[in-house]
């Protein structure tokens, strides 16, 4: 498939353009330009030409994108037609605000089972979702199915606990530990650490003039 | 600056890098080689290499590179010989993780003041940082000589008080709501959409065969 070939640039770029599409959509657009879609979106709009471009020729010179079209594709690219399951794993301060995160309305990610080792958390539901204790998570993952874990244990149990999610035939971990966890290649590891977001924009804040994404 | 041309990915590995170093430091380690980082960080030693050489030949064959050298070097380019005012704006439930969150021993990052509208938290002090009413917020910003805001307000309400905090003199804004703000060109604005993240990893998942940042 065409679209094995993307940038990472591109393919970090499809959540949003899918977003924007049905914002479009819900306020009765039937149509779109690229220069419209970079102005609401902050992406300039060769950019946005060139993303589009990796999935084959989806606009049409003066007259733009349609808004249906480009949506029915995202869905299917995003696997947005289909319910992912996820667990979280540890609600702490950032396991708790994460379970009660408005994710956005138009995705189809639901967190479905979270766990903890506080007996107060455990069997009592935050944020619509049960807390079970660590000791059902093997079990738990395995019988719901569940495709992706959310991290958010303490630094110093972050590995032991990725390598049993492994067992449990996990796809991926969004792992926000400080933790570069080591796992089975077959398991996708992003990392989403706080700290580093903070250190690199001051970065760019430093060393370059313009803003951006 | 030779520093202003290198490539964003590289710079996003900056803080990884410098963070390990110091972790190699506080073992007792003189020098290692892009191997053994490349083991420790998860990023190939041919990468690590390149990145490295941006900055200039670091690292002596057969040698490998001075990790006391390195961690000067880093601490200078990430700013961390400076610290860094940071506020956050918003204390609902992940605006009070970030306030409880531990960021990183060895940065330079102290989130210094927040801001909030519930009278709750209004004058009270979490996570070692005071909070302040929003009508305060300009004012404060100036006083302290705020530089980053993280900004974790409902997105009902984010680009007016981003549009506010623009007035108070700050470079960068490090975005947590799901609203892209338009602000002016000279503040750098840094993204941090979980949906997205989240739906990226989905991505990823289903259409590339091996894991990686």
């Amino acid at each position: 498939m065409a679209e094995n070939k993307i940038p990472r640039a591109t393919a970090k770029r499809l959540p949003i353009y899918y977003r924007y599409l049905n914002i479009l959509h819900d306020s009765g657009k039937l149509r779109v330009s690229s220069n419209e879609l970079a102005d609401a979106i902050h992406v300039d709009s060769a950019t946005i030409r060139r993303d589009f471009s990796y999935f084959g020729a989806l606009g049409k010179r003066g007259y733009g994108y349609d808004v249906n079209d480009l949506i029915e594709f995202f869905k299917n690219i995003l696997h947005q037609d289909r319910l992912t399951n996820v667990a979280l794993i540890g609600v702490g301060n950032l396991g708790h605000a994460l379970l009660n995160f408005n994710f956005h309305q138009d995705s189809n990610i639901r967190i479905s089972a979270a766990f903890d080792t506080n007996p107060k958390n455990i069997n009592t539901i935050q944020g619509g979702v049960p807390i079970y204790p660590m000791d059902k998570m093997v079990t738990q993952l395995k019988e719901q199915q569940i495709s992706v874990v959310i991290l958010t244990v303490p630094s110093n149990v972050a590995q032991k606990v990725a390598s049993q999610v492994s067992e449990a035939g996990v796809s991926g971990v969004l792992n926000f530990t400080s933790i570069r966890l080591s796992l089975p290649d077959d398991i996708r590891v992003h990392n989403v650490d706080l700290t580093n977001e903070l250190q690199t924009l001051i970065y760019f804040i430093e060393h370059y003039d313009k803003k951006s994404e």
